[in-house]
């Protein structure tokens, strides 16, 4: 940032806030942390939900149940209101065999694989044996002769950009191979994809995650595949181009069933009908328990309301704890709740003054993601002065967030902050048979639960009413 | 801070490098986190420090090995010139024999326990029965009637306070009960001393540490107790005043030996006679590995070296790698260095113009704990802008280093900087048998190193020649 524009900023922000209320913001975020770290329920909430109830896919059972464990307990917290918006969601399971293994002069090589979500099982749920051919990107598949793609399975193998610090840009980066390869592979005449896992973690744990086909494009299968065997198959691959690889899976999808967003309210003691909405998504992926992705959001989510209710807080605006579903594979849950929303902002005089989400994991805080217009930024950027003795310095623009994203189209348009923990190890967990409760900090878990709840506090008492800030 | 001083301070940071200098340092500082992400080195040589090598407690033989092999690397990336100042270190066994437990209603309840380092063995290496009594804190001990404590076990059980977001902090808060308590329980007529592990953690794992005797104060044996046991055994206390714990040890200390600092010189370029030392601790209790603590500062400073060199950078000034012996119970290496560096200013024309250290983990990097004069405090804050990138925000005054801690009493000072990784979980391993290779994450291992680079490569570049920046 050039230097005046620092000043300047640095300036306005304290000017923003009066002296006196600064005061007492800070009190009352001490506080806040106090209760997070002292007296928590963060790190036994997620206790219940990885080890109690497990994955959590949307339109599984398990979702199912974890949709009712959070409903009591934003009941037990004292929420005034809870009730679930119904949303249609995906039915996919990934079935009991996932295999793979590479052929390479005679010897069999086993390979750690899991179907992507959403993909097909292998044609009648047998072993389909094919050449491969690994390319870089999509566009580098694009380039390549007919013949050399025709009737192979692709390996996709770039891998994610280590010197990248921000290892969310280098998910970003390499991500496009997952959600597009199979149907990319299927345009070229191929018969499956196998896509390296989004991960800087040199391991054997496959990676899975959202993969989508394109209508009038044949449905391939699709799989993720171990960093360590995308990487030694890429290596035999140069000496040995036709070797083959037989790929066995019987995961399908089903019609779509009913689940919905959970929501718990807290009506505003001054200006009620402005609504705060904070979240994270209460389904996962099927391997591993969703610890971090996104368990962690979930008792993010429920410990704002325990310890601003801990610390005697009472809120102006109305607050809305959402366990959203669906975000994973498709992002269902968090359209509903935009477009329920509109209609609140048409027909009545409900008005989105903010939004929160928590879906970055259980890392120690680092800061937030804001989505919103120049003034009401520069007014969050203001408050870094009081978070900055809890290490919270990020106060970056950004996106802020996949549930609360559709809330943008709202007019005045939300202001929207994404808790931002540290991502160094977040991709060594995420999708994988590693999210599990045993992987996340206690005390990094208090500590983003305090960070969300002191942005909910600040945002609840200095947003202006207009909820831009402008 | 107040505003003020914060717009002065940040203006004053701005104007102390020019723009065209500022863009020079910010490719500099990129090149070095490139280096150390996709092609660092760090993570292999803590794997051969720890898993090849292993614990290096001061005055062992393993101690020695990890001399050799420090010497070795250096030599290997390319140090002028590689040598050992040497420094008599104690020399303590914890032995073979480490158990307590307690009787309480009949039941034999085991207690997870290790002597702290520097204890002697329970008489005659025999098991010690008493009562116990527990205090909350030296000064209650003090304040308690003599029959309560003579005789008896004295448990120290005051945890480190959890809403101190610095876990430092919280560990200064609590440490006196370790390095003091068995002296202060021997005053009070107890037999021994049991101290509630270092750590916010509650689990079963003893920490060990450095405790002290006092001359003409009885030596009674002293042991670390997990936080479970501790917890459980107060507990216990107020329904059974009079259960008795089991202690028997035969750790026991030796004559001093020779060991020393290993030390590696790049010669400066432009003023060789001004010197900048780096460093960490070599040496490392001996119950895990010594992975965190503090084979990661060890690494951290070979790798500052190799970075350096493979970026082509040509240092103006004497860079001085230094891995110090017995940090851990005595800080004999860091004040041989501190002597030895005393005389090159009376007699030679060397300046000692800057110092770092890194010995407080391998985890993610926050920052710096600055100690410096005002000046050069603001001369290195204003490098914050360069540093924020990497997410590296911190520039908080406080003290830099135990191993560099001596060399303060130079004149004129040399400007300070400790490495501040993060803190939330550096006590769950600190001192004890998890403190291994495996909780080092590689990522987080090399953006510390690179920073630590970058700390160094920035005062060669702009510390003033007085070394204090006045």
């Amino acid at each position: 940032m050039p230097k005046l524009l620092l000043l300047l900023s640095l300036a306005a922000g304290f000017s923003a806030i009066g002296y006196a209320q600064t005061a007492a913001d800070s009190a009352l975020i001490r506080s806040i942390y106090d209760e997070a770290l002292a007296r928590g329920e963060a790190y036994e909430n997620l206790r219940q939900l990885t080890k109690g109830i497990g994955h959590r896919l949307s339109g599984s059972e398990s979702a199912s149940r974890a949709m009712e464990w959070g409903a009591s307990v934003l009941e037990g917290y004292g929420a005034d209101s809870v009730w679930v918006l119904p949303v249609m969601v995906p039915s996919w399971t990934r079935g009991d065999v996932a295999e793979a293994s590479a052929r390479v002069g005679g010897h069999v090589h086993p390979l750690h694989i899991t179907a992507l979500g959403g993909s097909v099982g292998t044609p009648g749920d047998a072993p389909l044996t094919a050449k491969v051919v690994q390319v870089k990107s999509l566009d580098a598949l694009k380039d390549m002769p007919a013949e050399n793609v025709q009737g192979r399975i692709v390996l996709f193998n770039r891998p994610m950009d280590p010197v990248l610090i921000n290892t969310g840009a280098a998910y970003g980066g390499a991500v496009d191979q997952r959600g597009r390869g199979a149907t990319a592979a299927a345009e070229a005449g191929a018969v499956g994809a196998l896509v390296r896992s989004m991960t800087h973690a040199l391991d054997t744990l496959p990676h899975t995650g959202a993969m989508y086909y394109k209508e009038g494009v044949d449905s391939v299968p699709s799989a993720a595949i171990s960093t360590v065997d995308a990487s030694w198959l890429g290596q035999q691959l140069k000496e040995h181009p036709d070797l083959e690889v037989t790929l066995q899976m019987n995961c399908r999808a089903f019609p779509d069933v009913e689940q919905g967003n959970v929501i718990g309210e807290w009506r505003g003691s001054e200006r009620p009908n402005e609504i705060i909405t904070l979240g994270g998504h209460l389904d996962s992926w099927d391997i591993g328990e969703g610890a971090h992705d996104d368990g962690a959001g979930i008792v993010h989510t429920l410990e704002v309301l325990r310890i601003l209710k801990a610390i005697g807080y009472t809120p102006k605006r109305t607050i809305r704890f959402v366990l959203f579903i669906n975000e994973e594979n498709g992002n269902r849950g968090g359209k509903a709740y935009a477009a329920a929303a509109k209609v609140d902002h048409v027909t009545t005089n409900k008005r989105y003054v903010a939004a929160l989400e928590s879906d970055a994991g259980g890392f120690v805080p680092r800061g937030f993601r804001i989505d919103a217009t120049d003034a009401a930024t520069e007014l969050v950027r203001s408050w870094s002065p009081l978070f900055d003795p809890y290490n919270v310095h990020q106060f970056r623009r950004g996106g802020a967030g996949v549930d609360i994203g559709p809330l943008k189209e709202l007019d005045p348009r939300p202001t929207m902050m994404g808790l931002s923990p540290d991502g160094q190890r977040y991709f060594d967990f995420h999708h994988s048979a590693q999210d599990v409760f045993e992987n996340v900090h206690k005390r990094e878990l208090e500590l983003g639960a305090a960070t969300f709840a002191a942005a909910v506090m600040m945002l609840d008492q200095h947003l202006p009413s207009s909820g831009t800030a402008n």
